[in-house]
């Protein structure tokens, strides 16, 4: 019958009898192994409240752009999907008339990473086993609804099943890290960490940097007047965050240049800006400045660095002008990394205190530019393969495109990145799958033997992120 | 015996057996639906006259860069080949002896599309059972003129023979479209549709610019003083190639550059280039500007709007003296599309009568630029592996690099692009092993489950190219 | 038992049965041709002396970045593994104990290039039958210690015994040969041959320049004044290069770009330089000119023109500035050929006198820009996987990617690049295995038939290089 959705033990191996089976148990190997999820953007809130998650279009839908991205592109408006809008202007509220709009469109997904980990989600998280279609959408909706009011779907229920060992959050410099102290004051065990993310207090052509700096002023409790209390404002923060358990900092940042500046120059950039004067070039001048200080502050504090440039955020002005951004067209863009991270790795990329874990989305400089550094510098790691590139094919140009220069020991294992929380198995899932066939392919070819894909195999799945992100 | 020409009916599949059981099965399912050619460069005198096609030679090599050039880069003088000169001096006249020329240095093709795509002409169209060689050259040199003489033979029967549902021209925006309207008072049922090529009187830099204008203003019947009056010719154009049943337009352009000019800037240059003044910043700049207005134009009257940049022209220059343009010296440069296009898709990009199908020649977009485009933007979808990339490896890594991000549903299906009437069914029968290939791939991999295979199967060959180009 | 050390017959075939058996059959039928090794950096005075090896440590690791740049870049000292410092300050002496450091850190290469070229020399060229790790660390530095001491292991009984033919060093510009002249006063019959390569004399950015210069007047008998003098005294060195048996030029360049200066702009240039006073723009003309007049004497002497761009040499100026130069950190930079080499190719890429044969550490060129120039310009060769890509996923890329293209007849065979002279077999072994393994996928495809593998397969393993380089 084919409305049956089934998820076959197999699946993602490659089909050849030889590499299949040698993957398949390499997996079997790993995929009981505790999730680390040393990077994401799951809210904290979540496990501090413990509240049941709302209906299935709240919980998988409307915060997903992943998802809406694709029906947008094939002409539905993000008003008929209920993306709320910036102006509080109607959009559509009945869930379910929205979830039959997903449903009818669901097959737009077949080939990719969403349509593979949503029918995870399906199967395994909510024991669904038919189709997601127009047909079933009713039906299906119904399921996971009954599911989601029962206390072993509550986020720390799903959390202590999903095995995770740790979870990091994305959290604001200015921020207070109120939710994740209430989760400590709970007595609740999960391990959920905040990561330092200072992007709103660096990038200086974000419209509110002055609110954010006022912001970060308060809670750090120094007055920001000049660059040198604006650095002393952040050294505070990333003490107050490695106090509350962090172990990263993360930048998203548009080009990947370092340079440091004089300390005068630093300084009359940074007064311009909080005069609201400014200008691109001061801008991107800041930020490979700040590049430069963050790599020496997580040298005196033992934070690992991760940077995530290359994404032109809201390429759609008109998306983004009626609701906000994160609503799926930022769109990447070629992205150099041997002359723009020389500084940086020149001036701290001999020093074992420094860890730097770095991301890209232009996939071409994996073999050309990234890889090599990795495979020199001691500091430089390589983050997993990222956001459109997290995926099956993704994973494994990754790995054929880095492994032969850097080796898997200067790369990070895996990170799921996700807002999603109730996809992190799904996606683990996938990345261990993918990972046991690439090394049963090298296995199958007689590049390793089998006690060294056993060992890469853990590492990849589990030891790589323990050991990169000290957890 | 090494010399005979066998086509095996599992060619391009995989050759694990669980994938190519599947290709087999998901290719048997398509393979006889009809030709749809929305896109190439057929001459319709082809099927106005009727006329039976000349000898060998003049059928495949001489206008068929793709073969010679390859000829070319091993030493054989362009002359030898019989390729007409620009000057009208001696070239090789004997067409036997070119064709033994070729049939010596065939074996260069070995591994390329064009070895492919001419092995199937021989076996399928002409009924050749031996391998093109020195040795078997003459035979069957005899055999095709032979059938050539045939009236099954002739353009129209082949035609119908090749089940072609429809076939696009390129014709330049001043052409009277004779041709055309030759084939449509003939009373043939074929049908062949004219798309309009504006690249001659917007590429300021071709120096018969001019001539070109003046041949638009005739055409038009509006005397071209003017950017509007200019603007009205073309638009005057449009309508009447539509009249003539075309669906689109098509721009080879070097860079994808969008901008908009006001309306003074846009008469200063164009007031430039009718004296004759006009730079390559102006030509540039009205590029830019003249996609921008070519967008609008489409949403006026629904033509879906082809861009093809990337092709450093005839790189040659001694070639180009001597031999002309289109000799095979175009070499592919690197493209930008995230920032080249976005004034395009900020003013345009939401409206849903717009189609705006983006071919390239840097397979380094695909994942990186185009698919996040045309996986967003509605307007947006993502024309085929083009020209050098449109091959076995280039439609595989095509398909791994867009599928993950775009789905398929935002490509448009398969393009032959060519000017070599003859080889169309096999280059659409390439295409469908291949994508047939692919899915099963996905199928055998537990991706996806055979019954999106087959619908996914019947829209890359059919149904995408039919839906996007409104056949 | 797992730590035994295995050399599968089958090893970097695929594993599926029918392209493994073909993949075998090819590769039989070439693994003993002689080695053809056009490109290297093997030192001639090993020959002209034909000492003993000295230790492991010494034969393997110090002298080979590919190996200690991956242990560094897991935080091991360079001193820790006796590569010997620029001011002669003490590094660790003890070989045996080095050795240890690199068995115990031996798990990194898994996976990479050097770890199956060193498995497969422990194997075939020592005999050893057991991983190296830190447990069998030292009975196989014994083993191998017992090896080197036997007169079957002098260079030239291994040269005979690895069945080469001839063997190309790399050699300044300014070099006497003396090294060269002494292996062919000895009657030794090995053919090694020098290849002439300029950077040192050529790039002015070079703070020995003027060294370079002196000692190039001094070989050629050339006082060099003026440009002029400095092309006689160049001219000279490559008839005397030639003399030697050289059939090929080297240049190491940042980038492609050619350019031809006026005589006045050369000269004024040249003087700048001569006087130390020559900057970076003077340097990058100076280059670009170089290269036009490179290939104009490769057309008057006959010389194969060889280009390798795209590294960033030093990138590490810390490890520079303590180790020189060579020591793994080189990073690629992206390429552009297409407008690079058009002053070149225009002016000299229809002369068949000229060989060029390019190569690039920039994969997004290959199917982009260099295929296509190769399969248009007579003169035009690609050169092989180069360097970080000289391994199994690189070599597949680059076939992938190269041959639809350009066939595989504007290729040029191997080329093994290397300063070990132990690992020549492992790199050829290698490489005839996976292009083995490529045409098998072909023909299991039905791309191609048997027969034209066969053909293939012999020119890819031995004629295209014997033909290329005129050996």
């Amino acid at each position: 019958m084919t409305d049956e959705l089934i998820l076959d033990e197999n699946r993602f191996f490659d089909s050849d009898p030889p590499t299949r089976a040698i993957a398949r148990e390499l997996y079997e190997g790993v995929k009981d192994l505790p999730i680390l999820s040393p990077h994401g953007h799951v809210e904290p809130r979540l496990f501090s409240e413990n509240k049941p998650f709302p209906d299935p279009t709240e919980l998988f839908l409307i915060p997903d752009h992943y998802l809406y991205r694709m029906l947008y592109s094939q002409g539905i408006p993000l008003e008929q999907l209920g993306i709320p809008k910036q102006d509080g202007t109607a959009v559509e509220k009945d869930h379910r008339k929205i979830w039959r709009t997903f449903a009818d469109h669901y097959y737009l997904f077949a080939g990719t990473p969403s349509g593979v980990w949503f029918n995870h989600e399906l199967y395994v998280l909510f024991g669904i086993r038919e189709k997601l279609t127009g047909d079933s959408a009713m039906r299906i909706y119904d399921q996971i609804s009954e599911k989601l009011a029962l206390p072993e779907y509550l986020p720390r229920a799903l959390f202590e099943k999903f095995n995770i060992e740790t979870l990091t959050t994305t959290d604001a410099a200015a921020d207070t890290l109120e939710q994740h102290q209430k989760i400590k004051d709970s007595g609740w065990k999960g391990n959920v960490i905040p990561c330092f993310r200072p992007d709103a207090v660096i990038n200086l052509m974000d419209k509110n940097w002055r609110q954010h700096i006022a912001k970060l002023s308060k809670v750090s409790g120094i007055d920001i007047q000049s660059f040198k209390s604006y650095i002393s404002a952040l050294e505070n923060r990333r003490a107050y965050f490695k106090r509350m358990g962090a172990v990263s900092t993360d930048q998203g940042i548009f080009s990947p240049r370092t340079h440091e500046l004089s300390a005068n120059e630093a300084e009359t950039i940074f007064q311009r800006a909080l005069q609201g004067k400014a200008d691109v070039t001061d801008a991107d001048q800041f930020t490979a400045h700040m590049l430069m200080e963050m790599a020496r502050m997580s040298i005196d504090d033992g934070l690992v660095m991760q940077i995530h440039p290359g994404a032109f955020r809201n390429h759609n002005q008109l998306v983004f002008d009626a609701f906000g951004p994160d609503k799926g067209s930022d769109i990447p863009v070629q992205t150099e990394y041997t002359h723009n991270l020389y500084e940086l790795l020149n001036k701290y990329g001999n020093d074992q205190r420094l860890t730097l874990v770095v991301f890209t989305l232009d996939e071409s400089t994996y073999a050309r530019e990234l890889a090599p550094l990795a495979g020199h510098y001691p500091c430089m790691k390589l983050g997993a393969a990222w956001w459109f590139h997290d995926s099956i094919e993704g994973m494994q140009r990754y790995r054929q495109s880095v492994t032969e220069t850097a080796g898997i020991y200067n790369t990070v294992g895996f990170t799921d990145d996700t807002r999603a929380f109730p996809s992190i198995p799904a996606r683990h899932d996938l990345s261990r799958r993918i990972d046991s066939n690439y090394l049963a392919g090298l296995v199958a070819r007689h590049i390793i033997d089998r006690s060294d894909a056993e060992r890469m195999s853990r590492a990849l799945a589990y030891e790589l992120a323990k050991n990169t992100y000290k957890l």
